[in-house]
């Protein structure tokens, strides 16, 4: 391996031992004695590894004593030298034949490194239905390691990210202020002629430059902002058409710092807004500040969903979908942390320190409004909104 | 289902028509009743669907003879209607309470659709190690259609996509144009002094105002860009400190035009660049120069490696990595095919209309350098390049 570069990690060796401490607790309730980590958000919140390689098979080794092992390709491991706050021995890369290769898998040489490791007839936790775990990678991994007991533990370590710490709240806190600052440039360039492409394209340079002194990292997703009727359908894109009076358009958007998100949506309608959108405006803000209200350590998820149901209920506005889920850290494709979802179903307990996407999307049949907050649990209290923007519809004539 | 909002589809449908028998013609050879289509660059191919929804359990059902069926989250369905072009009875979506559920899989609601299509029992195709194919959705559709036969059909759609249309052609031309909007930007800015992430926010912004009348999408990779020694890692994105007098900085960025890529790269030198540097550049541009003389109809993929290898080699540089791979239409993670390698193993024969990311990437150990082309394989003749920047180490003293 290289000389090692000093790497700029983002957190104290305090709080990579807190998440380590956390996510071995997990593995012995579980009866592990490793876990294979290949969710990105999951290897970068252990090991402190940033980069763009998740498009090819990587992971962390932790096992319960030993530092944690980042594994890669060959060409990665120099990020991971970079990036992580290992020892450059805990960095180990694959022979780039391995890449999408249809005789070779990456999954072999990862078990050869498990078997030096003396993990070969081990209980192996991996991560089956966290992003970038293929089937095909678990069969070859099963097929070269006969003897380990791969055992499910998606989204073990994700559990344990739920509760942030004072160091993460600071760049979430930080991630706000970029959220701010993308959403006022969106309210006040949007108006009609103004091709959607060029909104976005200001957005994300707003989100790049960043806010308050702070960089700006790229989120987890792209802007979302449907117009019209395409604003029934939340996970559309953009494209060249221009912004038309008469219409709303949500914007869905997540500044963030060093891979930390806080999401925020707003709604603008371009002109005189129909009855039907400002009485869901009313309701979706009485919800929301109800929702957060209800957002108090000890207070279960369902309780959020619940309080936020009620005024939108009496608005004759049924909701199908979960109203928000937990955000921090995280990588493309998804800014949620993919564990506790606010829906009537979940009894999770709110914690201080839990941070959420309250997120109560409108995507009716041919209209949407999107009106969110992400919030923070208190010690006491009702949950504080990270962002500080007048919750409204916004209306430009 | 709402209404369809009739959908602005990219392609028409004779090119939809080409893109379902070739696949059906795979199918065929292959021994497959139906496919499950998870990709999504392969989704958008067949049917048209855009739309930011793959962090969710979602996919394409093709059958030998009817129309492809869309399947997805319910909210999700909104955006199908508006993007394929199949009719909405051929768009299927499923309750939210499958989504990020601990007790319910979203293969449970797939596995009653595809019985209820009469393929409890058939040979389908899964993509296994494609992206977000997890293994727990296998494990999950495996369980819930005991008596279906999945068979790993992994990249079968991915290669026929290899050979452009005119059709797609033309969307590449364009993102090409994008491409040397954003060079022409960065190589303009970039100077000692200036935060990286500040180029980075106005690279973003050229990408996405597009390009000779033409609007910008997302690129399936952010801007890569690093500098100095970390330019010894081919990953890593970006952050806030200033660029700095003395040292590279590669710039391996895409347009990109409803989905289509053409990938382009070049590496800015702050000052004087050292001879080992100016030696690399002069092989490596002799090697892009040879590799492009040997991308011929009827020559095979190796025969690129090995015309490139040579001048490098001459000049004592040893590259571990493949040095290219097909580009086309893609969504994120990654913009290449993964199919075809450029590399001394893979002997497929070039064919025109086959498109690639020419990326003979020098990752050294305390420096890189990275000069790349996007290429079509013509009839006769050399491969052209999509791109015309000048092929060199740019140096702003």
């Amino acid at each position: 391996m290289p000389d090692r570069t000093a790497p700029d990690l983002p957190f104290s060796p305090a709080e990579y031992a807190r998440r380590l401490a956390l996510t071995r607790a997990a593995m012995d309730r579980a009866g592990l004695d490793a876990m294979l980590v290949t969710d990105p958000s999951n290897m970068a919140w252990l090991t402190g590894y940033d980069g763009w390689s998740f498009y090819v098979h990587q992971g962390v080794i932790l096992t319960m004593d030993d530092d944690p092992r980042w594994w890669g390709r060959r060409q990665d491991a120099n990020g991971a030298l970079r990036t992580v706050w290992m020892a450059p021995d805990h960095v180990h890369g694959y022979a780039d034949h391995y890449v999408q290769s249809t005789t070779r898998h990456p999954m072999q040489d990862l078990a050869a490194r498990l078997s030096d490791l003396g993990l070969a007839a081990a209980r192996i936790g991996v991560e089956m239905d966290n992003y970038y775990y293929s089937a095909r990678a678990h069969a070859a991994l099963a097929a070269a390691l006969p003897q380990a007991r791969l055992t499910d533990a998606t989204a073990l370590v994700n559990w344990q990210r739920a509760v942030k710490s004072d160091e993460e709240l600071v760049f979430m806190r930080r991630a706000a202020r970029i959220s701010e600052s993308v959403i006022d440039g969106l309210v006040a360039r949007i108006e009609p002629g103004l091709p959607k492409n060029d909104l976005v394209a200001e957005a994300q340079r707003d989100a790049i430059r960043g806010a308050d002194g702070h960089w700006g990292d790229y989120a987890a997703i792209v802007p979302l902002m449907p117009s019209g009727s395409d604003a029934a359908a939340p996970h559309l894109t953009w494209d060249g058409r221009p912004f038309r009076r008469g219409e709303a358009t949500f914007f869905e958007i997540s500044g963030c710092y060093r891979r930390y998100h806080a999401p925020l949506c707003r709604t603008v309608f371009l002109g005189d807004p129909p009855d039907h959108i400002r009485r869901a405006e009313a309701a979706l803000v009485e919800g929301l500040q109800a929702g957060i209200d209800a957002a108090r350590a000890g207070n279960r998820a369902c309780d959020i969903a619940a309080a936020l149901a009620a005024p939108l209920t009496r608005a004759g506005i049924e909701r199908g979908a979960r109203c928000g889920y937990p955000v921090g850290l995280s990588y493309p494709p998804d800014w949620g942390e993919r564990t506790i979802s606010l829906r009537d179903e979940d009894d999770t307990v709110l914690q201080p320190g839990m941070t959420f996407h309250f997120m109560p999307g409108l995507w009716m049949d041919d209209w949407g409004l999107e009106i969110t907050e992400t919030i923070l649990i208190r010690d006491t209290g009702p949950a504080e909104a990270l962002c500080d923007r007048p919750r409204q519809l916004f209306v430009k004539p």
